[in-house]
């Protein structure tokens, strides 16, 4: 299994492009992918109670539709809280890329992201769709033209591919993601495309990506804002000739090993890239008596605006770290926890049983002036564990959503 | 039933004192608070699974102790994560004020305030009780100096106190609190003290205590942040001269209701000062199926950072609003939501039925651009109400927790 260049046209048979239509005021806004053959689709879309109408559209899709095609993203507004008139304009969108492909219309994921509210620019949409369509291509460069046309406040976009042996041929996974604000996946972070040219039942496909977001998207938070828009789409076309995966063999798992790259790679990626972020902050929580618990005190503290202010100002704050622990509604004893933080500049023990080790604050200082921290925390009572990501807090978070809209 | 000027020494035989012992580098840091006969104490505090030694000792008092007479407080260090040097370090403050006034150690609450994990410069603490007892005084501006101890981050003090009359008896309430950051009270807020000269059982003025903070110190937040160290107590020394209440009678009930008014007051005190803010934000949630839910969509809207981000940047992204109460976890239709704002300047409506009312931008932003903003949403479901308090987000709410310890 290796990583490799390439996003979402990595694998077999997948095409890909970027264009500016108009939506925003001056960047890419509209991506398209496409498999050159009928693919099996999966999704895993938000929680929120509040669901944008292309969710509520690919939510259907995933339960009914066995082909999936193509998914069509614009960025800049994100239909959500639009009414029946933003079903309509959902729907007009999916019938222009169906028209210009030739596809079926329930062959056609959507996803939209930007300002909550507004109703699409439909006609600017529907007019930009033809040449969408005729610049479609397999090259690395046009998998990158789609991940940054699906950019909001990313100040980067996020691709990721994988490569890995089944049954004696070669698989590709490929993906792309945007993330940056309103960031605490429920399900999946707002809007992450998966490619991978497998042959695979669609219930198993399914399976893999709702498994595999419980320790990757869901493991990542911004600002514990769950968007509306939340959406992780995987297509999987079977242009690499593998025989079908029918059971969880070994192939399975070799394949959700290799979506676990993919996935977490662009998790973390949309973690370091989160609005305003200085840094990438990484927390594994170990010696809990279960998962669950791993999970609820490892997010607690990377969504902590305190303890992410702390980082920020690179200072070894600790006890705001047990304190986001304390109120996590995790059972644990304080006077049993151990820390240590990491960086490429060493490590350091900074809480033994709860209470400070006298550590150096100058190196403290330094291990946190790193693009990349590591804390692990150790409760002492069992054995499981999990990691979550998160970034700092800057000025530049207040900055961005503060004029967001202006 | 009237507001008065003052606080804590308000009511008939309250004392108070605040000096600068030395454990923070210039400002006030020691205070006490004293009625001259014992009384009778209640308490609610930090649901954090990390409390503090002082918190501790609290809740053992308040569930065994029959008689309160001195409250201490320190600010500067929390003693929090401390061990059982912590435990030591709190009784001998607490013994200290005993020797001091002569009282048993078992009548003399404790509380503390500021970093977490370092241990209590307990000699400097020991070394300042005898003045702080010698400057005792019943005046407002005792209160006062109480107040100004015991903040951190506060850039205000906060006092408040009440009249009303119980059998023809003047009965007087008056309350002293700090807050900041780390303010997301699961119990009460970062230390209030609440005094009243009522005579009253304990049992019913815990269960008045128990009940109002749900309305009050748990109904506001400033960064989610749930501190280790929150406690709100109340002492009640009967000196009005009133019968005693000793049942949910009318005078109950009118207790109840001055003790809300104090509550609320210094709720929103803390609200508007929480660090960084600019403006305080109320929010009332109507229409809702039953109260636990209006708590939880009130809450969760004067949480989320983007909406407290917007707020800050006087844009009316009502998207976000929705967004939060999406992700609350209660069920309700969006396409049945209201949304009015209103300050000084005027009211709008932002949205009806889930969308957008085409209001003018210019409009919302002359309301939103005031100190004290409210907004109003209708779920139209039932008719369960709740209101919570919070603050903008800023660039200072970053500075701050940047640089807290440096």
């Amino acid at each position: 299994m290796k990583i490799i260049h390439g996003g979402v046209t990595a694998p077999k048979g997948f095409t890909a492009a970027g264009i500016y239509a108009g939506i925003k005021k001056k960047r890419k806004d509209m991506a398209l992918v496409y498999s050159v053959v009928p693919a099996k689709g999966a999704g895993t879309f938000t929680k929120n109670m509040v669901k944008a109408a292309p969710v509520l559209w690919d939510i259907k899709l995933t339960k009914e539709s066995e082909n999936i095609q193509a998914i069509v993203i614009n960025s800049g507004v994100a239909n959500a809280c639009t009414g029946e008139e933003g079903e309509k304009n959902n729907l007009a969108m999916a019938q222009a890329v169906a028209s210009a492909l030739q596809l079926p219309i329930d062959s056609v994921y959507t996803a939209s992201t930007g300002v909550i509210g507004k109703q699409l620019p439909i006609d600017i949409i529907k007019d930009s769709i033809p040449q969408l369509a005729k610049e479609l291509k397999d090259t690395t460069a046009a998998g990158t033209l789609a991940a940054e046309a699906i950019m909001t406040t990313d100040t980067y976009s996020k691709e990721c591919a994988v490569k890995f042996t089944v049954g004696g041929k070669d698989i590709t996974i490929g993906g792309m993601a945007k993330g940056s604000g309103m960031i605490h996946p429920d399900m999946a972070t707002l809007i992450a495309v998966v490619t991978t040219d497998l042959a695979i039942s669609k219930e198993l496909l399914q399976e893999a990506l709702s498994e595999d977001v419980k320790h990757t998207f869901n493991m990542i938070s911004v600002d514990r804002d769950t968007s509306t828009n939340d959406s992780l789409l995987l297509l999987a076309n079977g242009m690499a000739g593998n025989e079908e995966i029918l059971e969880k063999n070994d192939d399975y798992y070799e394949f959700c090993k290799a979506l676990n790259i993919v996935t977490s790679s662009l998790s973390k990626m949309i973690a370091a890239d989160g609005e305003g972020a200085t840094k990438l902050l990484e927390v594994t929580v170990e010696g809990a008596n279960n998962w669950d618990d791993a999970v609820k005190l490892s997010k607690s503290i990377i969504s902590s605006n305190l303890v992410k202010t702390a980082v920020f100002g690179n200072d070894a704050n600790w006890g705001r770290i047990l304190c986001a622990m304390g109120y996590s509604g995790v059972e644990f004893d304080p006077y049993k926890v151990d820390l240590i933080i990491e960086s490429e500049t060493g490590s350091l023990q900074l809480v033994e049983n709860g209470m400070t080790t006298d550590y150096s604050e100058e190196f403290a200082t330094s291990i946190l002036s790193s693009e990349e921290i590591k804390a692990t925390v150790n409760i002492k009572q069992g054995n499981a564990k999990a990691t979550a990501w998160g970034c700092d807090f800057s000025y530049d978070y207040v900055k961005i959503n503060a004029e967001y809209r202006s």
